[in-house]
């Protein structure tokens, strides 16, 4: 018993260990049914006083691929520019997770708070490797130059799914105050390693990858 | 292609959902090899400009043990009593994740910055559930009583391994000054859903399982 646990833990590690996060992704489809599935798993996850305090958005329509992506290189550049080495912790009320190549005709997939949760996914992604290898503080943008990495992300339209993980610092009552979710962070962030992990599983033999991108930006997404 | 990894997706899935936080452990041991692996797995996890900003301790001594379990019982009983419906970001400088079952005569294990990463497991644990449905906000403790919970943790001393996961807000320079670490607490959550991904699948074909229990505090553990 112990050691078949021993045996697929060795396993998953040497699965785990192969991810990498990438900035090149293929524009080969994956369909939704893959992309949900894997939502789904995260949200599994664990959350202070179950409040499952995420929200997960898969987006594979072009234009809103376009429009993300404006928005993601506009405060990127600020990062580059200005912002960073004076990182506030106060900056960042939203995670955005891009990610995942895969693709789909159909719209943005709202995943709602409570519903079990839906999922995207880059397998089938090759992946020409630029591995990020930042170093600390305010050496940050000088450090980066090495790599010719810049604000630009082509790979938030080329890549046939985007997935943005919002957390849910509260929830709103019908009065109009709000109740504070306990942990909403770490819960989500949670939430997120599992999916890299469910996503890596996917993915199984299809050689180096697993992908992620992580941005932290204020910044709303109308759902229609 | 498509179909194994809808396939792998779809059986992770269903192993994931079958993760649930207890409180009851069993005592039996779970080698260190494991638990080490495990670690290792959770290291794997990306992190804001590779900082690995974590620390994972795994403990099985009883004393030390003993020590944390009067530690989390003095904060969790403040929590029941006072805390709660009040809580505050800045309370939280650091994660104390307990969990696992498993047991091992050598003392408490230190997961070194930077170095690959070590482990803890509870699997072999049978375990009586106590399913955790908290509410929200100010009710926390009023809607506990329901469960019957209190500050008690006897799963503290019970199960053969606590895994203690710091997050390393930043490094200290060799002339004393600090550099923060890019979004630590995201990166060190991150690598806890690894973890407990990790956790799952070392314990696939034992029913119902995956345990884990958080708290946040303040609280220094020295290694030796
Ligand atoms: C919270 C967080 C934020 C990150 N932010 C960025 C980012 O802004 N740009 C980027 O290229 N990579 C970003 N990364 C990726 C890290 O640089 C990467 O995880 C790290 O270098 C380790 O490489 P690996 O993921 O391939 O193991 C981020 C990762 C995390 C966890
Ligand atoms: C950040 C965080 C903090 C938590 N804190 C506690 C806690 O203090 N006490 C407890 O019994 N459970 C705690 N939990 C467990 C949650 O109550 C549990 O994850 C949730 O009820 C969902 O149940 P599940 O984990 O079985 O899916 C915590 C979970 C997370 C992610």
């Amino acid at each position: 018993m112990i050691e078949e646990s021993q045996q697929r833990a060795d396993e998953f590690y040497h699965l785990m260990n192969k991810r990498r996060s990438i900035r090149f992704f293929s524009r080969e489809p994956v369909p939704r049914e893959l992309v949900e599935k894997l939502v789904l798993t995260a949200g599994t996850g664990p959350s202070g006083a179950h409040t499952e305090p995420w929200s997960f958005v898969a987006v594979s329509d072009p234009d809103i691929k376009e429009q993300i992506r404006s928005i993601v290189e506009a405060e990127e550049e600020i990062n580059y520019t200005k912002r960073m080495g004076r990182y506030r912790a106060g900056n960042t009320s939203t995670l955005t997770c891009d990610a995942f190549a895969g693709q789909m005709s159909a719209g943005p997939y709202k995943q709602h708070h409570h519903a079990p949760t839906p999922a995207s996914h880059h397998q089938q992604s090759r992946l020409a490797q630029t591995p990020p290898c930042f170093k600390r503080g305010k050496q940050w943008v000088a450090d980066l130059k090495a790599f010719k990495t810049t604000w630009t992300k082509e790979y938030l339209t080329e890549a046939p799914w985007i997935l943005l993980i919002f957390k849910q610092p509260y929830s709103p009552l019908p009065d109009g105050r709000k109740v504070n979710h306990y942990y909403h962070e770490i819960s989500t962030s949670i939430s997120c390693g599992i999916l890299l992990a469910a996503i890596q599983v996917g993915r199984e033999g299809e050689g180096s990858g697993g992908s992620l991108q992580l941005f932290w930006k204020r910044f709303k997404v109308t759902i229609p």
